[in-house]
C-alpha cells in the first residue's frame, strides 16, 4: 500500500456497526446474489457469458442497485460496470473494489457476483453515511473474467489497467462473431477502449472478495482468508501414440496401449503433487482416446497437463520434471510423444501492505488468520501489473465452484462484510 | 471330425497342382479380394455394413462369382449368399466353408473375403475336375459377422444353425429401421428364417480361413496356423466417482480424482493380463472423463474392461480378480464404483478331428505348425453348437486389422490356399 495518507482536512465517520447488523446486511446481499443468479441465458441454472443478452439483463440489474444506492454509474467501452464514490479531492488517487458478473456454463451463483454485490453493500454505507474520502473508490463489475466466449480471460479487467490487446478485437466467438462486433453491439466503441483505462499513476490500490473455490477454509470452519500470491500456470497438452490393435488378438507383450502409456504418466502427475503438495497442484483433467473402442487397444491418447504454483522456480522445475517423466514413459513403451506448452502465467505475489491492513482486520473481528495462495486466476492478476492489488478469499461449500452447488452461508458471508469493511475503513482512516 | 467316410463307391480325383499354380490362383484371389474391397459405402475406403446398397453390391458381385465358377447359388432370407456344390449322394452330410462379406466402418480389405474368395477359388478347382464327393460342400457368404448396424453379431451365421433369435426382428439401427424391414427391403421373408437352417443332422463340418488379425504370425514369419479355440469375452463397464474441483483450488490430498483412480486399474489390468499373458489378453479401450476441461479434477470416468481366454476357468478368476481391484481402488480413493457386465461369451473349443487333419495339412505342405487361441469372436462361435469347427489363421501386415491398413501378402495368401486345398482334399479322400 503506498500513498494511501488522506487528503489533509477530510474528516472520517468511524464505521463501527454491530454484529447483527452484518446479519442483515448479508441477508440482503444474499438475496441479490439469489436474484442476479435467476437472470441466465437459460431457464435451468446460471449462464451470463460475456456480451449475451442475459448478461446485460444481469447488468441492467447491478447498475439499478448501484443507482439506488446514490452513486454515479457508466458502462465503459468493454461493457463494465463502474460506479464511482468520489473523494472531494479531485486530485485523489483512486481504489478499485471489484469482481466480474460473467459466468461460465452453468455457473454457481457466488463466483464474481459476491464480491461486487458485498463492494456495492459497503459503498452504500459509506453514501449513507455521507463519508468524505481521502481517495475515490471506483466499484467496478466487470464484463469478462471468465473468459468463455472468446476463449481469452479477463478482457474487462485489462481495458482497465490499459493492457487491453486490440488484436483480440478480431478473435471470432462460436458464431463467428468478432469480438469488435460484439462490443458494438452491446453499444460500446471500440475506440474509446484505451481511454477507459484507468491510467497508472491514479491507481492507489485494488481489493477483490471472491469465493475461495477450494476446500481449505470449508475443512477448517474459518470464514476468511488472506491471499497471499495467485498461482502462475502452465497448461500442456499431451499426446502419446502407439499402435491401435485389437483387443482380443494382440499378445499382452506385443502392444503398444497409449491409454497404459497415458494411465502411468496421470499416477507420476498426482504422485509428484503430493510430493510437492506444499508448493504445487498438478492435474491431467481432460483425457481423450482416438477413435476409442472397448476392443481396441488404444493407439493414441491426448490429455491434458496442468501445473500451478505460486513460486515461478518450482512450476518450472515441476515443468521440467514431468517433461522428463513422458519421455521416460514414451521410451520404455516405444510410444510417441508430443508435449505442446498451451499457457504460461506467471505467478503474482499479493500487495504485502494492504496484506498487513487486511490480515488486521481479520483479527480484529474474532477470526484467525489463513493465508491462502489461490490456485484459480483472478483479476488482480492483471490488475497487480499497474497496481498494489490483493484478494479476500470467503468460505465456500466443500470447495465446489463453477458449479450450481456453488454455496456460501449466511454467517461466512455476514463476516466477510464485516472484515472487509474493517479493512476499508483502516485504509479510509489510515 | 464325424461321419466323414465317402459314400460306396465314390471316387476322388487326388488333386497335386504345383506351388506355381497356387501363386497364380492367389493373385486372382487377391484381384478379387480388390475389387470386392472398392465396393463402399463411401468413396475413400472400405465400408459395407449389413443391408446398405453397398452391401448388396458387393454380394452381387461375389454371385456373379460363384455363378461363373459354375456353383448352384442362392440368397437365403438373411441375405446369406449361399453356394453348393453337391454330393451325388443326396443323403451325404454337408460341410460348409465360410466367412462374411459385411465389414466395420473404414475397414480393411480382407477380414472375411480372404476366407469366402478363397474358398471359392478351392470349389471352383472342384467344378473343373468334375470331382466327385463324398458330401455336399456349401460355400457359405455370411451376410452379417461384425454386427455393426444393429449391434448384434452372426446374424447371419445364426440362421444357419438355426439360432437366430426372432426377438431381433424389432431391433432398430441408428436411422431407425428395424431390422425386419431391413431384411424386407433386401427381398428376404423374415417368415423363411427358421426354414434356412441347416438341420443339425446334417452338418458335416464347418472350416473358415481368416487373417489372425494379431501380430504372431507375422512377426515369427509363418503363413497360417491352426486355431485351437476361440476365446470367450467377458466385457465390464466400470464408472469412478469422486469429485470434480478446481484444478487450481483443491490441495492434492484433499482430492477425489476419479481418473487417477481410473489410471490406477488401467495400470492393474496391464500388468494381470502381462502376468497371465500365456492364458489371457485384459484391455481398457474406451475412457470417459465427463465434463471434462483441463482446469477441473476430475469427477467421474467411466471406461470399458475387455477380457478374453480360451480358458473359462481362467476367465471367470480374471474377472473377479480385477473387480476386487476395482474396488480396492475405489475404496483406498475414497471413489464411488459401479461395475456392469456387458457381455459374457464363453470360450469354444475347435474340434480336434479337424484340427489334426488341418496339422497334418501344414506339416506336408512343409510349414511349421502354429496354433492359436483367437481372440476374436468369429461365425464359429454360434456354428461351434450345432456342428464340428475349426478354422485357419493367415499371416497378416503387422496383425492390423480393422483398418485400411490390413493387409495379406501374395505368397501368405498362397501358401494358405495350398494348405487349404491339402486339408479339403484329406477330408475329401478319407
Amino acid at each position: 500500500m503506498k500513498d494511501s495518507a488522506p487528503s489533509a482536512g477530510t474528516t472520517i465517520r468511524t464505521i463501527k456497526p454491530q454484529v447483527n447488523t452484518y446479519t442483515t446486511r448479508a441477508t440482503r446481499i444474499m438475496r441479490r446474489i439469489q436474484e442476479l443468479a435467476a437472470i441466465s441465458e437459460d431457464e435451468q441454472g446460471t449462464t451470463r457469458t460475456f456480451g449475451t443478452p442475459a448478461f446485460l439483463a444481469g447488468r441492467d440489474q447491478v447498475q439499478r442497485w448501484m443507482e439506488a444506492a446514490g452513486l454515479a454509474v457508466r458502462i465503459d467501452s468493454i461493457g463494465n460496470l463502474r460506479a464511482r464514490f468520489a473523494s472531494q479531492n479531485p486530485a485523489a488517487k483512486t481504489f478499485v473494489l471489484a469482481s466480474h458478473i460473467d459466468t461460465v456454463v452453468n455457473a454457481g451463483k457466488f463466483d464474481g457476483p459476491l464480491g461486487v454485490l458485498l463492494g456495492l453493500d459497503m459503498l452504500e454505507q459509506l453514501v449513507q453515511q455521507q463519508a468524505r474520502l481521502p481517495f475515490h473508490i471506483e466499484l467496478i463489475a466487470f464484463s469478462d473474467e471468465e473468459g468463455v466466449r472468446y476463449h481469452t480471460t479477463y478482457l474487462g479487467s485489462k481495458v482497465v489497467t490499459g493492457a487491453f490487446d486490440p488484436s483480440l478485437l478480431q478473435r471470432r466467438d462460436a458464431k463467428g462473431i468478432t469480438l469488435a462486433d460484439a462490443i458494438s453491439t452491446m453499444g460500446g466503441n471500440v475506440e474509446q477502449l484505451a481511454s477507459d483505462a484507468i491510467p497508472a499513476s491514479d491507481w492507489l490500490g485494488y481489493f477483490e472478495v471472491h469465493i475461495e473455490q477450494g476446500p481449505v477454509l470449508w475443512e477448517r470452519d474459518i470464514p476468511v482468508a488472506v491471499v497471499t500470491a495467485i498461482a502462475g500456470q502452465q497448461r500442456v497438452e499431451v499426446t502419446l501414440r502407439g499402435m491401435a490393435g485389437h483387443a482380443g488378438t494382440v499378445p499382452m507383450d506385443m502392444r503398444q496401449d497409449a491409454l497404459a502409456g497415458a494411465a502411468e504418466f496421470v499416477l507420476a502427475v498426482e504422485n509428484f503433487g503430493l510430493v510437492h503438495k506444499e508448493h504445487i497442484v498438478a492435474t491431467v483433467g481432460k483425457l481423450d482416446v482416438r477413435n476409442a473402442a472397448s476392443n481396441v487397444i488404444p493407439g493414441e491418447v491426448t490429455f491434458s497437463l496442468d501445473l500451478r504454483s505460486a513460486d515461478a522456480t518450482r512450476l518450472a522445475s515441476a515443468y521440467e520434471a514431468l517433461h522428463a517423466k513422458a519421455e521416460a514413459v514414451a521410451s520404455l513403451r516405444n510410444l510417441g510423444l508430443t508435449w505442446n506448452l498451451i499457457q504460461y502465467t506467471a505467478p503474482i505475489t499479493c500487495d504485502a501492505a494492504l496484506n498487513k491492513v487486511l490480515t488486521q482486520a481479520i483479527t480484529e473481528s474474532g477470526y484467525e488468520v489463513v493465508s491462502l495462495v489461490s490456485g484459480a486466476g483472478h483479476d488482480a492478476v492483471p490488475i497487480s501489473a499497474v497496481s498494489p492489488a490483493t484478494m479476500m478469499f470467503v468460505r465456500c461449500f466443500k470447495g465446489i465452484s463453477h458449479n450450481p452447488l456453488e454455496n456460501v452461508e449466511e454467517r461466512d458471508l455476514a463476516a466477510a462484510l464485516q472484515v472487509a469493511e474493517r479493512f476499508l475503513s483502516s485504509l479510509i482512516s489510515s
